[in-house]
């Protein structure tokens, strides 16, 4: 109502971080939640049925039957076809009408009759979609680490937040001492560390040199022992990121995480969690996941308080520091993706950008 | 808020199937349900009181006191007039002030403190409202039909949908063997039916020819033995839903619907059940009731997902087929309506329009 | 959605009755509600975080980190400073950025960093905030009366409806017959009564001549030996709301209510009621105590109820009578403040409008 809209906090802009960037592969579910039943998903806004057939191919069509317009989730898979529940027209994966019962003429000879339809498909674990259904995939997804003998969770978590401020979230090094307080690290002791940030034409990295092995109880937990620390956050065009500790010779920990914009202000993160302990796997991973649980909360709800207050003001309003280490590249990198600004990556593998700044951590 | 407006499914367009057309009365309460407290009704997104006077005349005002903008809805009935519930303002049926508490002067002088009101009226156990304010009734409401000696049930529902596709799906049929499956006809065995569709300058109708008695639980109950099946399907300006069945002599089954439009995307459907059967009207009810509550939940919950759809792509986009018999003369009758172009009655009573299928049911 | 908008209730203007006056102290939160933890208030339609710093100086900063735009109110009171819960930014009262955890240089440097400030003071036992951040206090806030030896009691309420709405019903006195009859008057009995209304350039006020000891419940409890009736209505720009009754030597009561605007339709309500009577104060307050109650519930309904009704038809339409004393004196004022015309106090401290008339009360 016009009668609401006078009334807005100050210094409003209409900006968000927000990047919608089609072409690309998202992860839209884990693969064994996909069973018999078609689910609805959500991709850069577009309502979508998930569905697998009978033979074990995954399809995505728009979830609006191109009859009478009822979502094609509230239907049910039948041999290779996905059936709506309404009127019972039937679609394969590929979108094309087969069969629409009452009906004595062929129910494939409308094109008006076609539902729309992405490629997807199922790799590492999870079901990915390529985002766009008028431009053929350019590639493969993102392929997960494959790290043989090493313990693995997967958990899946709705951040109500931007795809860039999950990643910023994801990689950010200084909030864990605060919002994590005691789990990570303690704001108590400081060491002076250096960070190196690089940006390459598809992905953005940042290497810790100097790190003492975190202070709270995780880092006790994972390296009892110690010992020097190798420590690298990084991110994969559009929306994989990675975290990796090596502690000493005993321990490697890695989280790839899938950030998924099913909305401009909801991402779902796939996340995969895969270490090596001195302590076998089977024994730390019941201790770990409540640690895991809370963090992925205190997240959560800190994405969430961020959006409503985005909201409130109408856009965003972010003052950086030179702590914000990775947050803006991956934004520099999304905005180019989204204007199709084509970075061409160097001859020599060399990074486009690259800058060594000192923190307290 | 804009931000969130550039994210928006793909092909949107803006139309839905929404006519209004005002020059019309509307079901707006079952009789009985009209007592001694006012009720608000919305009619074509208009929030009015519906009161009933205590010498029992029915009363239909804006839900909103021309003093301070209260609801009157909240106020009650006294003698004659109602009574706002704020400052004690009163009202008679025609919208006039008859009282203001307090007052030294008459509260009648004022034209500013008269209640915008509508014309409404008692008939066939329905509360009628000519939606209207401006523009007197033409005539009287559509009168139900008068079946002595048959068994009656009536049944109030909010469908969640636009009034179109209300009264399409009360009267479609291929939807039946689907989203009803097994209640009506199933949809194993198909025999090919010819279905003649005829519309007139206020009203349409299908007949179906060489259709057998519905397959399901329904079919069998209604009539056990079977005999020539007489169906017609038919839809009255603008607000009207039949659905009658003769099966052999002794079956008759009659259902009429008001479809009346609360707002654009939710209509209510004021239905009166009328039948005849081999078996007693006072042991077929019960039997029937569970089956009638099933159907109207499976419509109801089916028109919600439509709406929803319809809604999260900004518009509708349909695709017909020659199956779809009435939904599209509906459409044409309400659009023209809408649009106020006259259509005359021929002078020989003869549709204007009449096309024949085939179809299997 | 566009499709919604075409829909509307006839008659509808866009006007309401909403006047945003920044330059003014307004109640936020009683004192002693405000403790350790800081708490999230809005004033104006703007999001505040209100906190109390260790030496009990309030603070009142915009509710959004200047660093990612989380709310601060989900922070905490260290010292003298409120931290941010996300990154540990450090802020004072007055909004200058104090520590930033991790950065190796100083924190005050930049004037990004800054948290917006309001000038926030306690007074007579309220929390009061100058809603301008870009204009200084023009003096202190409004004092409350200050009776010594009388009972008191604090209340606070949030009244779903505008601060002009919510000042007219505090005011008013036809109402209190139907909303809450029985308890201050009854409709039955009515004497003839002449009220006095009188505008000044900040203030406004209506004594009622000749007004017999109200009637009902509330009236007999307060002077079973009746007397002479003094009674004022007063208003104090732009949100104090006072009601003072005299009946006979023994009795004295005394309503001043600060109504502060939260957003447009949205109104606190900050009541110090005090009193004195031949029944002490501790037996009489538990008796008013339902009373009281049960009024605020009544009043808060019907704002409720008129604010949905206006914004259901996007805009007030109110037809006023001589009835209605203040309401419209209140609304010259206040659109007059938002206007900024001056308006000087007279010479001689006389009124700007005066005006007698009669009522029955």
């Amino acid at each position: 109502m016009s009668l609401e809209e006078r009334l807005v906090p100050p210094q409003t802009k209409a900006h968000a971080s927000v990047a919608r960037v089609p072409e690309a592969w998202y992860v839209v579910a884990e693969a064994k939640a996909l069973g018999k039943k078609p689910i609805p998903v959500t991709l850069l806004g577009v309502p979508m049925v998930l569905f697998r057939t009978h033979s074990g191919r995954p399809g995505a069509l728009l979830d609006r039957c191109p009859h009478r317009n009822v979502p094609l989730s509230a239907g049910r898979v039948e041999g290779e076809h996905l059936v709506c529940g309404y009127h019972g027209w039937e679609f394969d994966p590929d979108g094309q009408c087969r069969g629409i019962p009452g009906l004595v003429s062929t129910a494939e000879s409308e094109r008006g009759r076609r539902a729309i339809a992405w490629p997807a498909v199922e790799s590492d674990g999870w079901i990915w979609v390529w985002a766009s259904n008028d431009v053929p995939p350019s590639g493969p997804p993102f392929r997960f680490p494959e790290l043989p003998g090493y313990a693995e969770a997967r958990r899946t978590v709705l951040a109500p937040g931007t795809m860039h401020a999950t990643l910023e979230n994801a990689l950010d090094v200084p909030h864990t001492a605060f919002l994590h307080g005691g789990l990570f690290r303690t704001a108590k002791k400081r060491n002076q560390v250096t960070a190196v940030v690089r940006r390459y034409h598809d992905r953005a990295e940042c290497e810790y040199l100097g790190e003492p092995r975190p202070s709270g109880l995780i880092g006790r937990l994972l390296s009892p022992s110690g010992g020097i620390v190798e420590h690298w956050d990084r991110f994969f065009m559009p929306s994989i990121a990675q975290v990796e500790y090596k502690i000493g010779t005993e321990t490697h920990f890695v989280v790839t995480s899938a950030c998924t914009p099913v909305s401009d202000f909801e991402t779902r993160l796939f996340a995969l969690v895969q270490f090596r302990t001195r302590m076998p796997g089977v024994l730390l991973k019941p201790l770990l996941e409540p640690f895991a649980r809370t963090i992925f909360a205190q997240d959560q709800k800190m994405l969430g308080l961020q959006t409503e207050t985005i909201r409130r003001f109408g856009g965003e309003q972010f003052e950086s520091t030179e702590l914000d280490l990775l947050g803006p590249q991956i934004w520099r990198l999304l905005r180019d993706a989204e204007r199709r600004t084509v970075v061409e990556p160097s001859a020599d593998g060399a990074p486009f950008y690259e800058k060594q700044i000192e923190l307290l951590a």
